[in-house]
C-alpha cells in the first residue's frame, strides 16, 4: 500500500470561472489514476492544498508529522515546484526511513498540455522500486533530495553535482 | 541514455478521418515526451507500427535482434497489449543482460481518455531504476515477464502467483 | 425549444478498449452542451446510433417521421457525414415546413481533435436562426440540401454551384 | 469574407509555466478553426490582448474604429464577457451598418473543459446569417445588444426583458 498525500501545487490548480483565477478545490489524483488504469493500492490523503510559495515551517512540520505516522513505508507527495526541494530536506531529517517520492507539476493537471499525469506515473513507480529515502521525480527523472534544485528561469529540475 | 524501441499497438493508434478507421502513421512518443517536459536522454527508434495480434515470430525475432545490438543497457518498448507477454519471454531469453520494460496503452493517446501518458511516465522510470531483466509496465505496476498474464476480460495485467 | 435527434456517426464513436475497436454506446451531446455552457432548451433524443454507411432507406424514413411528429419546429440532427446528404433530401420532401439541421464530425468528439463541439456550436446556431428548410451545417458553412456533397477524397462539404 | 477581430479576454488566456500564472501571448483562434475543420474565408486579426476589465474607452475606440474601416460587412469579435456588453454598446452607434458579433469565453480555449470551440463555432455561424446590427453570442444563443446582460453570480448571459 502506497500512501499519496496531496499538498497542493500547480498539479491540482483549477480555473475558477466566475472570479477568472487560478484557484484550488479538490485534488485530481484520484481522477488521474483512474486515467491511467492504475491497479496499484494506494490511500489518497489531501493534507493541505496551498501554493509551495505560501507554505510555512508549520506546513511543512505537518507534512513531516504525517508522514512519521501514517502506517505505510512508502508514501508519494504531490506539492508546488517551487519549495518542492525544501520540504524534502526537512523530511530526509524528521522521516529517515521511509521510502518517500515528490511530485508535482509545471502546467495545471486541468490544462490539455500538463506534465501532471507523465509526472504521477513516473513518481509512483519510482516510490515503489526505491529504497528508503527522499526523493524528487519530476521531468522524468529522480533525484535525491540533497542533489537536486529547481532551475527556476528554465522551469527544470536539474542535479546538483556532488 | 534509454533507448525507445516503438512497434506499435493501441498506445499509437490514430483517428484516420477519411477512412473512417483507426490507422497507425508516425509514433507520438516524441510529442509525450516534450508534454511530460522529460529531461532524460533517449533515443527513439520506430522498429515497426503494427496491433500486437497481427505479429509475427519474425517480427519478434527483430525486436530481440534490435534490443541485444543496441548500444543501450536500458530499453524501453511500446507494444500492443495482446502479446506484450510473448514478446516479453522471447526477449527474457534472447536479452538476458539488459533492462528491458514494455509498456503499452488501453486507450489511444490520441484519445482524451487514454492511460498511454501515464504508463510512460511509468515504464520509463522502471527502466531507469530497475537491474537486468525483463518485465511489463502496466496499470502502475512493474510485473516481472514471467509472473503476468493480459486478464483480457477485464482489460487489465495481474500477477499470476508464483 | 429545439429538438435534437441523435442517430450516430462519427460524432458519436468511442474507443472500445476490451475489443480495441471502435463503437457506439450513449451520446455525447449532453455533456457537449455542457461544456459549451449552453442555455438553449433543447429535447435529446437518440433515435438510433448507426455509422451512415449502414443506413437504410427504413432508417431515413424513421428520421423523416420523428421529425414530423415531433412538436418542435426546429430541429437539429446529429449523422454520419457519409449519407447525410441522402437523409437530407428525403427530409426535404417528408417535412417541408421546419427548419431541419444536419450536422456531424470527421472526428469522434471523444478524440481531442474533434470538430464536433465546433459543429455542434454551429449548427444549434444556424438551426435557431434559419427559415424552414433542410440544411448541412459543417465546416463552419450552412448548406441547402440540394447544393451541396461531401467531398470524400479530400473529407469536407463543399457547395454545387446552382 | 468574415473578419475576426481578436481582443483577449479568457478566451485566449494562457497559462505561464514560468510565472505560475495566467497571461496572453498568440490567438488560438486559428488553430481553432482548423480542429473545426472550418472552410469560411476568414481575415484573422489581433488589435490587442487584453482582460476586458482592463478595458478603456480608448480601446473600445479602436475597436469601434477597425470596425469601421475594414472591409468586410460581417464581424466576429473575441473579447472578454466582463464588459463585452459595453463594447457591444459603442459599436452599436459607432458602426450600424455590419453585422457584428461578439463571444468569448468563460474558460480559457487552452484548457480541456473550454466553451471556447463552441462559441466560436456558434458566434462564427451566426454572424454569416444574421442581418446588420451588434450581438453578443454566447452560451449557444445570440442576444442584441441592448438586450443582454452577463450575471455575474451565475457566470452567464441573459436576456434582458424589453
Amino acid at each position: 500500500m502506497i500512501r499519496i498525500l496531496v499538498t497542493g501545487g500547480t498539479f491540482d490548480k483549477r480555473y475558477d470561472e466566475l472570479r477568472g483565477a487560478l484557484s484550488f478545490k479538490d485534488t485530481h489524483v484520484g481522477e488521474m489514476l483512474r486515467l491511467g488504469r492504475s491497479r496499484v493500492e494506494v490511500a489518497i490523503e489531501t493534507l493541505m492544498m496551498i501554493d509551495s510559495l505560501d507554505m510555512t515551517e508549520a506546513d511543512r512540520a505537518r507534512i513531516v508529522a504525517r508522514c512519521g505516522d501514517a502506517p505505510e513505508p512508502r508514501i508519494l507527495i504531490t506539492h508546488g515546484t517551487d519549495t518542492m526541494v525544501e520540504t524534502a530536506r526537512v523530511l530526509a531529517s524528521g522521516v529517515p526511513d521511509k521510502t518517500i517520492v515528490l511530485t508535482g507539476a509545471m502546467v495545471p493537471y486541468a490544462f490539455g498540455s500538463s506534465d501532471g499525469l507523465f509526472n504521477l506515473g513516473s513518481a509512483l513507480s519510482f516510490v515503489q522500486v526505491l529504497p528508503p529515502g527522499v526523493s524528487i521525480a519530476m521531468n522524468g527523472r529522480c533525484f535525491p533530495w540533497n542533489r537536486v534544485r529547481k532551475n527556476k528561469d528554465l522551469g527544470h529540475f536539474e542535479e546538483i553535482p556532488a
